[in-house]
């Protein structure tokens, strides 16, 4: 497969105009194709999703709230298969490009919205994160990504695939234009960059990054601790503990993945790249005891991050562990990043929380983004706290 | 994917003439698209395998044998994805067709090669068997077809599966041309079509059978003991035996596929219908204990067989416990139908024995096989039987 020259599908680009005088007037949005835009094929990345579905007859939820607020629909983008990959690789459309890493993988799922963005094709792009898809793309292409509230965005229109984790997000350039669509997306306006708990720094988190990632985004933490009047050093769990959530994570996710997929691949035994056939099969095997000791899991991750946040703390961690990695790495080493990758998405994952990307890093040239979380229904703060520190910058 | 006409590749067909005055001059062959044929792609049913290996530039022994033998190359034919799968399904390529059972599947993995003979497109076809690619087409599709003994017939220029099982076989109308083959093949001349043990019915084969398919084929069995002089019925193995056979048989040989295709895998991550690469992943997640366990049920049964059939009997038992299932089911019960066909085609897959498919019973106007096993070295012996009962037949 070539790869593509934009993460935009290929073939003739869907335009949409949106309704004029809204507050994003001026603005152009990509969605990424797990997004119902009626009369559009939703292919997700896989030709025989595409064959074998209707041809959608409305917009996703998120699409017409972002017409509605006048943004211009500039085309759908590239996914990894039915959401399924966190490095962006797509071997029917091609992998798109990472802007910010020339040669390097862009991140997924949401990659063709991340690489539209990252290169100026569209001031906002729409994705959804399960296990990371908006967050690790938005860190290896330098943009702001927001993981929201689980429940508080519709899901309405989107090709679903594991209920408890899915979320809407989005990806913006800036932290200003981020915050515009934001206020959109949750009908509300900006809160104070403020958090009565100041900010907490989770140790662990931090050393599971490459040593050059992690002091990378020091600088910004440190910022970030000045705005919010107060850096607390901690530990999120146990030693060892994160690895433990990402597997018990991974179980539940799959677990529901295959619940979704599975009438359809029944039905169809459709074609996929080995790797994503291989985790769905392993989605397959996992027990209903299983299931029932990571649910157990969840609920005691929540309880702690209840404790961690309820109070109007910050949190903030490496959203990946590493920069973009190149392309064309042989399958092992590619699932030894992704299972890093899981590590350090998990936490916001399990417990629902809001997760955004800041692009406050880089390493060798190449982006690398420190990720703030705070507990449910802080999105708009999250977006205030990005907004104060980019007005802040040095 | 639209279902092809004839089990031949699509496009132009690709036809070599045979060394002219050989001893199988007007004959037409087909070859597996398993098979190197110079200057043509060996493609093994997956465009991944062809875009990623180079040309071959020397024929297949097989191919070379037939060429010399006289017979003309009619053309390569569709397999299953890299020889897996054992019910003829290709989604690139599409399933061919089942002359002898419209509208239903026509077994594999050598799928093309019997519907181009059924079809009477060409005389004889090269296919492979490693788990039952030659048996269970010929069963289902009403050939003589052939799974040699283990390492009699070289498996140079085949892109192979798995070493301890791969064997080249082929498949004819009758059973005169299937012999004519069988001379060039060996190059030996028809012995006899004697058995001194005489034939031994298996009854607990024969019990895995649908009832109709089992009764359709006494008729042939009866034939075939008067032919060799008394016939015994008997038990493979203890209860249940036949069943653990196959799953040990499983592991070893879903190890071996992973082994063998493991490093293109791991470089190029391919694209394959669920199936199979769960299949393959499968294969993967064997452990050295499972196939040391297996390896040492192989050797019992090696003792066994040999105790039954080394001094000169022959076995018979259904090559199919059912007739050509129809296209179009899904993938659960296309799971259920290819575990059932996995029990009744290892015996002789585990012990490297000769099995032939005498196309000798139908139910509801579709074929089914029985199938007759010698010793090691026996496969002559079989074309011999096999001629005899179709010269002397009512």
């Amino acid at each position: 497969m070539q790869h593509p020259e934009t993460g935009f599908l290929p073939g003739p680009r869907y335009t949409l105009p949106g309704t004029s005088g809204g507050p994003l007037a001026g603005l152009s949005f990509a969605a990424k194709d797990l997004f119902d835009v009626a009369g559009q094929p939703t292919i997700g990345g896989n030709p025989d999703w595409g064959r074998t579905h209707p041809v959608p007859t409305a917009h996703a939820w998120a699409v017409q709230r972002l017409l509605e607020g006048g943004a211009n629909l500039a085309g759908k983008t590239i996914t990894c298969e039915i959401s399924l990959g966190i490095l962006g690789y797509n071997q029917f459309y091609g992998t798109p490009p990472n802007p910010a890493a020339p040669g390097c993988l862009p991140g997924g799922s949401s990659s063709g919205s991340a690489s539209v963005v990252a290169a100026g094709l569209a001031d906002i792009a729409l994705g959804t994160d399960s296990g990371g898809s908006v967050r690790v793309p938005a860190s290896l292409c330098g943009l702001y990504g927001l993981r929201p509230t689980h429940g508080r965005i519709s899901v309405a229109g989107l090709l679903a695939q594991a209920p408890t984790f899915d979320t809407v997000g989005w990806f913006a350039r800036d932290a200003a234009t981020f915050a515009r669509a934001a206020a959109v997306m949750f009908g509300e306006t900006l809160p104070s960059p403020t958090a009565p708990g100041g900010l907490l720094l989770a140790e662990d988190a931090f050393a599971l990054a490459d040593p050059d990632v992690a002091a990378a985004l020091q600088p910004a933490a440190a910022r970030l601790g000045t705005l919010l009047g107060g850096l607390t050093r901690m530990n999120l769990g146990e030693p060892g503990e994160l690895e433990t959530w990402a597997g018990q994570r991974n179980i539940l996710q799959r677990a529901e993945s295959w619940a979704t997929f599975r009438p359809w691949i029944e039905r169809e035994n459709p074609t996929f790249a080995y790797n994503i056939a291989r985790n769905l099969a392993g989605g397959s095997a996992i027990t209903a005891d299983q299931v029932a000791v990571a649910r157990i899991v969840r609920r005691q991750v929540v309880d702690q991050a209840r404790r961690l946040l309820e109070g109007g703390a910050i949190l903030c961690l490496p959203t990946t562990p590493f920069v973009a990695p190149p392309l064309g790495l042989p399958l092992p080493e590619i699932d030894a990043l992704q299972a890093r990758i899981g590590i350090t998405t998990s936490f916001a994952g399990l417990v629902g929380l809001p997760q955004l990307n800041l692009p406050l890093g880089t390493v060798g040239g190449k982006p690398c983004g420190l990720s703030i979380i705070g507990w449910r229904g802080a999105d708009m703060r999250l977006a205030s706290i990005a907004a104060a520190l980019e007005a802040a910058a040095p």
